[in-house]
């Protein structure tokens, strides 16, 4: 994948400014804005030597295609970035949220990942090199943008990936129908890493070993299971919702 | 659609008893069954004069194609069902929780929503005749059998049945992204209907005007929005998750 891409909002262009600042062609902002936030992005883009062109938000609106970019728009150069998993949890300035996929295959489905991973703000999401889907044309399409924005950071050995977390102190969470806990009685305030397995054959058997906790969503009918997506998205709206409870802002 | 199907467990198979008899051809029992949830069943199956038969464990595994069934399984025609959403709500003994799609056209999204509606106890998915997806064979597939065990609605006029369900002291609770409430915040433990639009265009104005509450899925990200099947789970799980916690069984 490579061309030019629009991403925008505080969060996104910030991120990226710190993981692939190399991939940051233009930096957008509306003239207007003078707070906090925008005088720590400046800062920020100073330190990159990534000059801020100031434009009315009529422009912005444009160039986002629609008005949610919060007053700052960036161009980026879209080709595949090189993200080291080191340096970003170095960077983290908050408890870890990460969103692991062992052999998923359905690129729509890692798609509709990387969206809700945007959504509640997970960090990075990571898969294994071989027998998973990449990032590839149908992802970006699917993920409504997110593709560009969540970084993605497929590794030669997940089961390495995830003692490497635990030594951080990240707890592994896997996800199973005959789990223990469940996930509304569950503490997911520390740092997290969910673990999630293929749509035919869930964790492989080296992955649930390195789980320090296996977790289940709580279903009462006759369905086994939720697609993949669905119980992706039910966890980490339960991760964000614990955390904005304990921490409200 | 017709047919013999199988549907499996209590909750599914006291359902179908209460709404529609007729449909069911044959009930197993794992024999050694002598509970209190398999007397109630039995007494329910006395009253409506369908037998039950008794058989060991491992007949009700080969039945239901698994482990699941809770010891109960039946033969169902699987013939079209006319559910009257009156009797239904008639019948209820606990507080109503219905889904509402309004306009939802790709069957895959039906099929998804009504699998997670099988998932967290939904009484009833309703849907608009008109302008939206009905059941048809990719549905069924697709929900895992929930097209089964759900009672699916079709109704001429949504508006109306709106205001029935407002009568009947459920609240009515949209759902778009430029809502006032947002789902953390939000108390579900009261009968509710939650109203989903269409795929690309969310609620249609008079669904909307019809709403006692409009609610969103707090979100922190650049996407704009998530799939519809992934805010139907998101929703309903935490609707789920209150009622758990207000009266744990």
């Amino acid at each position: 994948m490579s061309g030019n891409r629009i991403i925008f909002g505080f969060h996104a262009i910030t991120s990226r400014l710190k993981q692939s600042p190399e991939t940051i062609k233009e930096i957008y902002m509306d003239a207007a804005r003078h707070d906090q936030r925008a005088r720590d992005l400046m800062q920020l883009t100073q330190h990159q030597k990534k000059p801020i062109i100031g434009c009315p938000a009529a422009k912005l609106d444009s160039l986002a295609g629609c008005d949610r970019h919060q007053g700052v728009v960036a161009v980026i150069d879209a080709v595949q970035r090189m993200i080291d998993l080191d340096d970003l949890l170095d960077n983290l300035t908050e408890p870890a949220r990460l969103l692991i996929l062992d052999g998923v295959q359905d690129p729509h489905n890692l798609g509709a990942c990387l969206r809700i991973a945007d959504a509640f703000s997970i960090h990075a999401v990571i898969a294994p090199k071989d027998r998973a889907a990449g990032l590839n044309a149908t992802v970006h399409k699917v993920s409504s943008g997110a593709a560009d924005t969540v970084p993605f950071i497929a590794v030669t050995n997940l089961s390495r990936t995830l003692k490497d977390l635990k030594q951080r102190g990240i707890w592994i969470i896997g996800t199973a129908g005959d789990a223990q806990h469940t996930l509304d009685n569950f503490d997911i305030t520390e740092p997290v890493a969910w673990v999630f397995g293929s749509e035919e054959k869930g964790l492989r058997r080296l992955t649930r070993e390195n789980c320090d906790f296996m977790v289940r969503i709580p279903m009462s009918g006759q369905v086994e299971s939720l697609n993949i997506s669905v119980s992706v998205g039910i966890c980490l709206f339960e991760t964000h919702r614990q955390r904005m409870l304990r921490s409200p802002s």
